[in-house]
């Protein structure tokens, strides 16, 4: 039995002096942050990471895909260890509070909690994991650690494998053994991540904490409507084959759908290619790259048939032929009620607004989430802007959120 | 007075053996025909051309831009020219029919007057123009003999302007010197075209003949629609600023306008070039190359203003920005009005069904019917097939489309 000690508070300027000193590495003339996975700028900012863990006088770690991890041990025998995390990696030109909250709240948290000589019956683990973003392979770190790396996550990835192959190797990581890197779950009780929303829904509810229900599933897929590249000057209305008109009345239906009957769910036409692609051929191809998410399995299974369907009812109606292909899915992540539970009365204690949601953008507690009981604490984004310089969050919404996170470390190992 | 000779006729077995040995040059696999301007398989068939100009005992005639023609020359002093024509060249893998119909039946007409002993108060000439299909600049020699070739038409070209230089080089034309291929239009009485209709107006119609009232005018933009390119995954619905989503929304409601309110127009939107482009990037940018078509000038006119209105009004809708370039503009073309009815009569006396028509395809004839009265005659095309080695029109109709132009040369000789 830990005893819960509820005025403790984080070190509020000294957590914001880590992150200014942190935004630094890698910071761009428009006030963002370059910081992609295994760059000379993220390798920086893992160097100044651990130097910060030795300086507080935990342990560091690391294991075979790179993650990075500074350890508060347990004087317990056969103590399990509670993981806080986030990433040190950024996307090209991003904002200066993705995946960096997470790892130096995190470790404020053990700074905070080993200063004030509390003892707990777990270890806990601040740990940054390798290439959330994705400039390489999104995830690659909390799939590594739980074992779920693919040889087509290092073979088939969307950069050239050459320099992704490079690029490990010159940050110690080898291809061979990143099978090594997977933990047993059973010495892990659980995973806390705190990040900021990345969209407006705390802002404009003028709610303080988002307490994620879970992470929407993503499907990716590739439709290709194919008519007849016919001349457009020669060629009557009625035997045009344009495989753009009918896909142009695809993303217009597309649209009104989820608007109409999901208002939860979000879907994206992020690209279409046409071919032959010239102003008097009508187009004999067009390639759209669709995406969905949702937060419930069987709804997000349901969109993708009626869009599939709606594809080729409008394909039969403009006498073209279309082709889908599923490209990626990720399942619906589901986080753990009891630590959503545990998050809420600590929000209660102390006094901060709360709301349920679902996180629609991807974070590595998906990953971990079938494994272990996790959560995730969202704090307001200015503006919902996020991957970009102007990315932006209150302070005082920091220091709540390390806060939250702080209490709810504590009552986690009370239950350890 | 020419004396007409009604049950005059052209050598059928002779064109089509000329016919015949035209498709030979360039020929593909799949039973078309690649004769680009200016390539090999263009200088083998002016070759060939020539031959049999001089083996029909006319004389060559050739120009600064690369025209070809075989001149009947009349006996009469100060006598006019009387221009019939088409085009050797062809699109890459196009068909058959399209251009060397012209050429080969005008020449088929020179020489059954000159084997039936008529003589005529105009020189009659049969001319290929130098690419009219544009694989390096659209109607280059009858810009070049009407004298409106202009510097941006060999300076900026589609295709590599060093390349253009070399083959016009290789073919003989100096660029210093196609100013000189413009003709004194006072010399010529007239241009008359015979062409398949490339179309299934014809054909569904069950008629004989086309009689060609006009070209359509044409206009060509770029219309780009700028959002913002935020992240799919967290942007909330009202806060998409989604430029292809815009984009789409035009296309449908293009194709909706002129299918209500224009039906003899055209309209095309022959791509879409998307920014950045990935699944889960909101579209940022939106680029669509469109085509408008319309045998009115001033309803063309109205055409192009009301898609400038509507993709502003789309843009207000959905946050978004639009700008719109016209990237080209081709006038109305209209055929001569006394020689329409000349082909009217000579159908009525050939007992050829005929029906007047636009044209939505450009032709050599648009460049010259400013100049000097012009006038085309079309035959029927199966399934309205062109620029495809499917391109196809029975024998029967090629015939009866010579017979027209062979009366219809004799009936202007006698007004010349």
């Amino acid at each position: 039995m830990v005893a819960i000690v509820p005025r403790l508070r984080i070190n509020s300027p000294r957590l914001k002096t880590d992150f200014d000193a942190l935004a630094e590495i890698g910071a761009t003339q428009s006030g963002g942050v370059t910081r992609v996975a295994l760059s000379n700028e993220d390798l920086e900012a893992r160097a100044w990471f651990a130097n910060r863990i030795e300086d507080a006088g935990f342990f560091v770690r690391d294991d075979e895909v790179g993650n990075l991890s500074g350890v508060l041990p347990s004087k317990q025998p056969n103590a399990r260890t509670l993981l806080l995390g986030g990433h040190l990696d950024t996307v090209p030109n991003g904002g200066r509070f993705d995946g960096s909250v997470g790892v130096l709240a995190g470790l404020e948290c053990l700074r905070t909690i080993s200063e004030a000589g509390i003892s707990l019956p777990c270890h806990l683990e601040v740990i940054s994991f390798t290439d959330e973003e994705g400039w390489w392979q999104s995830f690659f770190g909390s799939l590594g650690m739980t074992g779920t790396l693919q040889p087509h996550h290092i073979n088939d990835v969307q950069q050239d494998n050459a320099a992704f192959r490079a690029a490990l190797y010159r940050a110690g990581i080898r291809v061979s053994e990143v099978g090594r890197a997977k933990r047993d779950m059973n010495d892990l009780l659980g995973y806390l991540e705190l990040h900021i929303e990345q969209s407006k829904r705390l802002e404009q509810a003028n709610i303080d904490v988002g307490v994620v229900t879970g992470v929407v599933g993503r499907s990716t897929y590739v439709y290709t409507f194919f008519g007849e590249g016919t001349s457009a000057a020669t060629t009557q209305a009625p035997d045009r084959r344009d495989a753009l008109q009918g896909a142009a009345m695809f993303i217009t239906q597309m649209y009104a759908l989820i608007a109409d009957e999901y208002p939860d769910g979000i879907v994206n036409c992020g690209n279409i290619e046409v071919q032959p692609g010239t102003f008097n051929v009508v187009p004999a191809e067009a390639k759209l790259r669709i995406e969905c998410r949702h937060q419930d399995s069987d709804i997000l299974n349901e969109i993708e048939s009626r869009l599939i369907r709606m594809a080729q009812d409008i394909a039969l109606m403009y006498h073209l032929s279309v082709h889908v292909e599923q490209m990626y899915k990720r399942q619906v992540a589901i986080m753990d009620e009891g630590i959503l539970r545990l998050i809420e009365t600590v929000c209660d204690d102390e006094q901060l607004t709360h709301q349920r949601m679902v996180s629609y953008a991807g974070h590595d507690a998906q990953i971990l989430s079938p494994f272990l009981p996790t959560a995730m604490i969202f704090i307001p984004s200015k503006d919902g802007i996020s991957h970009n310089p102007k990315e932006e969050t209150d302070w005082e919404d920091v220091e709540n959120g390390a806060n939250v996170l702080l209490q709810t470390i504590l009552r986690m190992a009370e239950h350890a």
